[in-house]
């Protein structure tokens, strides 16, 4: 069985670590440099899990074979560009998308032409260079069939064993949405509070005290897409209101915060964006995140004016 | 008659200027340097008007006399610290709040017990130094009764006159909330988007012609605006989306953006707050400037949290 992690970020890295200790595994990744220390020196892996392993790595397409499974694990804005190349070695394989928010499987089921499983994961992991990374929060990812493309319970299910054999928690669900959507809700709120406000993810998000408490507005986004996701008649996994409280007692730097402080293009199109798209398609509105997706596109466009001298 | 202009930044400072030029003027101002060099030098103006004048300054309330006229030119978030220690010279005058946004009026009255002057400036100006002014667009000041003082129109319209008389323009109006409501939705709208994304007032303000565009985030926060504005009672002035789409030519940076971008407490409360708070005396909502409120709100928390090596 071969497989394909394409993107190795701290989750391609986590589970390119631990699939390498059951299967072949080939990480494509966009650095010749990083594939080159990776081929040279493998992987350690830090932290909740302790080992050392060897693998391969390509940054070149023509380097690698055709694929069983792959896991899509880049920033969701480069899904595309990273998928491209390399996606007429899945005709026959699966493709997991690990990705944030909603969105990937679309874009990964149109280059591939195959499977597509839609994926969640909770894990967290720090990267401390190409070929180290610490895991932290050793906990699931929920695996489940993305619907337009047909893909089989089974085949779902052949991806969580394997997934678990390696050493990781996961668990395959017969309906990936419910789990997709809590987590959807959540990080599109949190994160675009924290990439506006620039907080981390402090009390303040639940702090619903005064008539200015930043807690209100956390809850009224989450509302906002516990409704839209009622509307499409998906019953969450988890309360997103509840995820909020407990992350708000972490001051954890959510990834979009990184971004606007690094001036990196966000995933907030993937985030509030694909809340305000499933909210059209499910004819409510949802002008809270469109407001935050607004904002965000808004800020992400005064770094080009900026460089370009005109602020 | 005297008169002091309370607060000499770029507004009170044409205030204070033309009208030395007809009437007794008296500065107050927080900074004893500051008020030493106006006594010294006077003010200068230049732009669109071109004039020098002296007048006399005080840091110190002990060496100001009883007024007939005020004119509050502070930042509103200073109003309160500014007029304390010099109310008692006001029991027997009346007082203009050229201020930004809504609120200022109330803090007035309540420290003078006089007669308050509801006032809504669009001069513009830029301030070079302690003591020179450039005067920028030569508009109108509008002014009205505080309806709960009872102002007499009467003294509305001396005031309007005197200032006339002084080289500015100024309108009297029976009932100036039309067009203090014009600005504030207005400012509230642009400053908040401004603070929040980093951009100048461009064309973005206005494009509205993608889903993620930012001027679908404006047109909803000023219709939300106009909302409690109808639900008030209130007629506008003038039209809000209009004075949004011509400010959109200008690529002027709003106040508020250069609060946030000095770390500068700002006006959220006196502008989104204000619509958030008159709504709900209106018996309405208005989820859009809340959410703006709380994120600027926010924002300036994540200044404190910073300063104290948190994040």
């Amino acid at each position: 069985m071969k497989i394909c992690i394409i993107g190795c970020g701290s989750i391609g890295s986590l589970y390119a670590a631990h699939l390498a200790r059951v299967v072949d595994v080939y990480a494509f990744v966009r650095r010749p440099e990083h594939a080159r220390v990776l081929n040279e020196s493998g992987l350690r892996v830090s932290g909740s899990h302790e080992f050392a392993v060897s693998l391969r790595a390509a940054s070149d397409p023509r380097e690698l074979p055709a694929f069983d499974l792959g896991i899509v694990c880049t920033k969701a804005t480069q899904t595309a560009n990273a998928i491209a190349p390399v996606a007429h070695l899945f005709r026959r394989g699966a493709v997991i998308s690990a990705q944030n928010g909603l969105g990937g499987e679309e874009i990964i089921a149109g280059l591939t032409g195959g499977y597509v499983i839609r994926g969640t994961t909770f894990m967290s992991g720090t990267r401390h260079s190409d070929t180290h990374v610490q895991y932290e929060l050793d906990t699931a990812t929920w695996l489940g069939p993305f619907e337009p493309t047909n893909t089989p319970y089974s085949l779902v299910r052949e991806a969580a064993d394997l997934i678990v054999a390696a050493g990781l928690k996961a668990e395959a669900l017969e309906d990936a949405r419910p789990a997709q959507w809590s987590k959807l809700i959540f990080n599109a709120s949190v994160n675009s509070v924290a990439a506006l406000t620039g907080l981390p993810h402090c009390r303040l998000f639940s702090d619903e005290s005064g008539s200015s408490s930043l807690g209100h507005l956390l809850h009224a986004l989450i509302d906002e897409g516990k409704h839209v996701a009622a509307a499409l008649g998906i019953a969450l996994h988890e309360d997103p209101w509840r995820m909020n409280c407990v992350g708000a007692q972490t001051d954890h730097p959510p990834s979009m915060l990184y971004d606007v402080n690094h001036r990196f293009r966000t995933e907030i199109d993937f985030l509030s964006g694909a809340i305000v798209r499933e909210a059209g398609r499910a004819g409510v509105s949802a002008p809270l995140h469109a407001a935050m997706w607004r904002l965000v596109r808004g800020k992400e466009a005064s770094w080009t004016l900026q460089s370009q001298g005109r602020n």
